[in-house]
């Protein structure tokens, strides 16, 4: 069995560089070098067994997912990433299983040049702690509390794969390949966040579900929000396992997408299109910024409509 | 029982702010403005239930000791502390608990102006994982690889206290509360290590045990070390407890003191003590650097010694 020394130093190995890491794993801590003005972003997002994942997710999408939360973060702020470092509790020093935690991981930091540049290995119950760091603009980052009355609401990508996913797993019968790759490997929208923050009032990563994300950019800017159901981006794949009923929660409340909840005026509304055109992540525009507080959604019929779950919070199960 | 957004909000209410804090707890991550001309170091350690302290120990020392890991490591790059972030897996909401556990953090924190910036609270078995930030000159970092033959080495403070307090835990007699308080409640060398940026060569925390950490410093410079057992300095409360066999291998093999372990020229002695006079810490020429690879210990009778236990290894038990 190797030791958590034999286990860093395998770690280390693997780990990319890039030109501003000063001093990587192996010391006290690491020195990174800051580009001149810039500000620094930091998130800190931790995955532990059977709680954010299913026991028997594989190691590599453990690995993927870890870091994929946290940087997720990072584009809801707008920010370029850079670093990263990891904190790994194992219950027994699997050199195999790390292997295959870091082809998951390594491989989505190499998709966004990001350096693995420190942590540590412990034992205990399997539990994986990530902090992501970045760059901004001063006063260029997306922040929750810049919604203004008159914005519209957008959201990248589709909404309520992860979660359909998840209802698959959980009922035992077969799984969709696209819903559980949208489970296990999300994709940080990194290039939306640094695209859309010269346009964005406001941004939030979709992970406790759309109305209770959306709900916290209220929150903090003072505002409230209407959401037009029938707006809502669905996949194909989606739409093909769930009914209108089923879907409609899932979207609304689902969570663990990692899409891009935005509000932007509405004189952004070609230049976000025109960002559109320009790649391969759709954003659809959901709804719209109004006075008071709280996420009312609309049906087809301009109801009020009422989830019938609640936001995903780990502390209420 | 506390929502996770509830208790967040708890958390973010006691955190302090520091002028270079742009946006702390409560969006999807934390902004900070860097000072100019410095770099920036970063450190992350997770303590775990039962494996890094012990399953009674009171919220607040665990709060305490979390963070006092971590801004050991930064003494030990010679680093200012500044910022840092906190995740806290907890098996329940106990808001009494996490009050407990910030009586403990903040106070370190405050005690060397470090602002709480962000993090997460998510449902597991007991866990604390800090990522501490922190700044240096460029150029300036103590390391591990810079030692020198013919440097003297030196340690901070007093060993063996921490592990001495782990054994008499272990024993279920009598605690000794000086050496209970080393254990639960280690104190960073934060000044120490700025002070000695200038002077030193290569730098460690005791954590897994002196000639543990000073084989560290010995590999990762190409060098050999000797260290005279005898000059090893020890407490008052060390030496009442423990009969001179069981001292020295708690001195040597012990870890946990979070003492800073360090080598410099020998033309730098009367400076380093005078950083001694100017202070309430003691720091100790215990060795000196030497061609070869490896650390011996001497006894008295200038012998070879070998501890009768290794450095602690998190997977080795």
């Amino acid at each position: 069995m190797p030791s958590e020394f034999a286990l860093i130093d395998a770690i280390a190995r693997r780990a990319a560089a890039r030109a501003d890491v000063v001093l990587g794993i192996g010391d006290d801590a690491a020195i990174l070098a800051m580009p001149e003005g810039r500000q620094l972003v930091v998130a800190m997002d931790t995955l532990n067994a059977g709680v954010h994942f299913p026991d028997d997710t594989a190691p590599a999408d453990i690995g993927w997912k870890a870091l994929a939360v946290n940087l997720s973060d990072l584009a809801a702020m707008g920010a370029q990433p850079a670093w990263c470092t990891l904190s790994l509790s194992l219950p027994d020093s699997d050199a195999g299983w790390v292997d295959g935690f870091l082809n998951g991981f390594l491989a989505l930091a190499a998709l966004h040049d990001v350096a693995l540049v420190g942590g540590d290995t412990t034992r205990g119950p399997l539990s994986v702690c990530v902090t992501a760091h970045g760059f901004v603009a001063p006063d260029g980052a997306l922040r929750r509390d810049g919604a203004r009355v008159g914005d519209d609401v957008w959201v990248t990508g589709a909404l309520g794969d992860a979660a359909a996913a998840l209802v698959q797993w959980r009922s035992g019968g077969d799984r969709d390949p696209a819903l559980r790759a949208r489970l296990e490997r999300p994709a940080p929208r990194v290039a939306a966040g640094l695209a859309l923050a010269p346009l964005a009032n406001a941004a939030i990563d979709v992970s406790d579900g759309l109305l209770a994300d959306l709900g916290h950019i209220c929150a903090a800017s003072g505002v409230g929000a209407q959401v037009e159901l029938d707006a809502l981006p669905k996949s194909p794949a989606l739409a093909a396992a769930f009914d209108h009923v089923r879907r409609r929660a899932l979207q609304c409340s689902g969570g663990d997408d990692y899409e891009l909840c935005f509000t932007a005026a509405r004189r952004h509304r070609e230049a976000l299109l025109a960002i559109v055109g320009n790649g391969d992540l759709e954003m659809t525009r959901i709804g719209r910024i109004v006075p008071g507080s709280g996420v009312v959604a609309f049906d087809g019929d301009g109801n009020p409509w009422q989830p019938p779950q609640r936001g995903f919070d780990h502390f209420a199960g």
